[in-house]
This record gives C-alpha cells, structure tokens and sequence, in this order.
C-alpha cells in the first residue's frame, strides 16, 4: 500500500524504493505523509463522524511529521476537541479538534489540529 | 478517481455518491481534500522536486480548502518561497513553500505553507 500510493501521489525515492529509502535521511522505506494522513481521515471516518453532525472541514493547522510511518506500523489516532468557534451562520459551527497519530509503540508520528464544520441544533431546541 | 479515493481513505456521502452530494452543503460531488493535497503532492513531485536538494517535509501550516473540487475540474500548484529558517544542523535548512491551488478558472481552492528540508552546500563551497 505504501509503495502503491507513493507511485500514485508522491514519486520520492523514500517512499517507492528499499535501497534508496535506506541511503536517505529516513534510513528505510516510509510512507508518504499524505498517504498518512489519508489513512488517518479513513480512520476519523469510521470512528468519529458516524453519528455526529459534522458536514466537512474547512481545513487544518499546524500539521507535523514527527516519526516515519514504516511497513507493518499500526496506528490509531486521538482526536481531543480543544475549542468551538463563533459561528459564522446561526445553523453551523467550527469545531478545532487536535488529531495525534500514534504507532504501536506509542510514539505520536504524526499531529494535526482540524478545524471542522458541525451543524446546530435549531435555537430553543 | 473522486470516488475510488473517497472508498479507500475519506467515504463520506459528498465525496461517494452524486445524489447525496446534492443534498449537502456543497451541492454536488467533490474530491476529498486529502485527495486534492495528494494530486498536489504529485505535482510537486513532478514539477518542483528533479534538480532540487530537497530531501522531504516536516508537516505544514495553515491549509485551506477554499473551494470545491469537481469532477473534470483541471488544477495546477503555484509554489512561492516565503522564508529561509535557522538550520538545526549545517547540512540542512528549512524552507517555508506556500502553495496555491488553481483550478481551471483560476480560483483558489487549496492553499497551505510547507517546511520543506533541504540539504545545503558544504561551507565555503
């Protein structure tokens, strides 16, 4: 999969080739960030957003890679709402929530703060 | 490629099925905005990266989904260079790259600022 989406979306010799990878920075085959993140939204996807009445994200701040993402990690990711903004339209809101990666070691490899649109109850409700 | 990405990493109703997109918030079928980032990626990767000393990213700040992404819609990236960082060590530096998201009738739909590494030239050289 690794190999797979890196041919796709991000042909760096770190994530498409063993031997190259190794001579690089990372010391070994790693995942491209954007396919992490992808694998993270996946996970938001069955995890978080059923049952709640979000319709989309506006966007992210402060998105780090903090440790490579290797063949046969696993990862689970927490997401911590961390504030609620005013809303722009009396039906919507924009939730922050941090997302933190974390690989079977516990090691947070990668952290995102998403800004989120929610629907309101109607006032009075 | 909207749908099979949205099955594989982001399978909300507005990214999966044209029906259900109507019927939100964005009013038809959109790509996933991790898709969008990686069909960026692969442009970077084509356009930006041959010849350059770049050797990966740290994460980015600041993105943006600022419009939708429609099927057949055509997109290029524009990539400014915004700031030279302070080098952790004397081989390598950061550079901050704002990229901007065009489609075909010159809107801006994405836009995010990447810390990219580069390797730099040995002293004196």
């Amino acid at each position: 999969e690794i190999l797979e989406f890196a041919r796709q979306f991000d042909p760096q010799p770190f994530h498409l080739d063993e031997a190259a990878a190794r001579a690089s920075l990372f010391g070994g085959l790693i995942a491209s960030g954007w396919h992490t993140g992808a694998m993270v939204m996946r996970m938001v996807c069955e995890g978080f957003v059923p049952g709640t009445a979000t319709s989309g994200a506006l966007g992210f701040d402060d998105l780090k890679w903090l440790k490579p993402v290797r063949p046969g990690d696993v990862l689970s990711v927490e997401a911590v709402v961390r504030e609620k903004l005013e809303p722009r339209r009396p039906d919507r809101g924009i939730v922050k929530i941090e997302n933190r990666v974390h690989n079977q070691r516990g090691e947070v490899v990668m952290s995102l703060v998403s800004l989120v649109i929610f629907w309101r109850r109607p006032a009075g409700s």
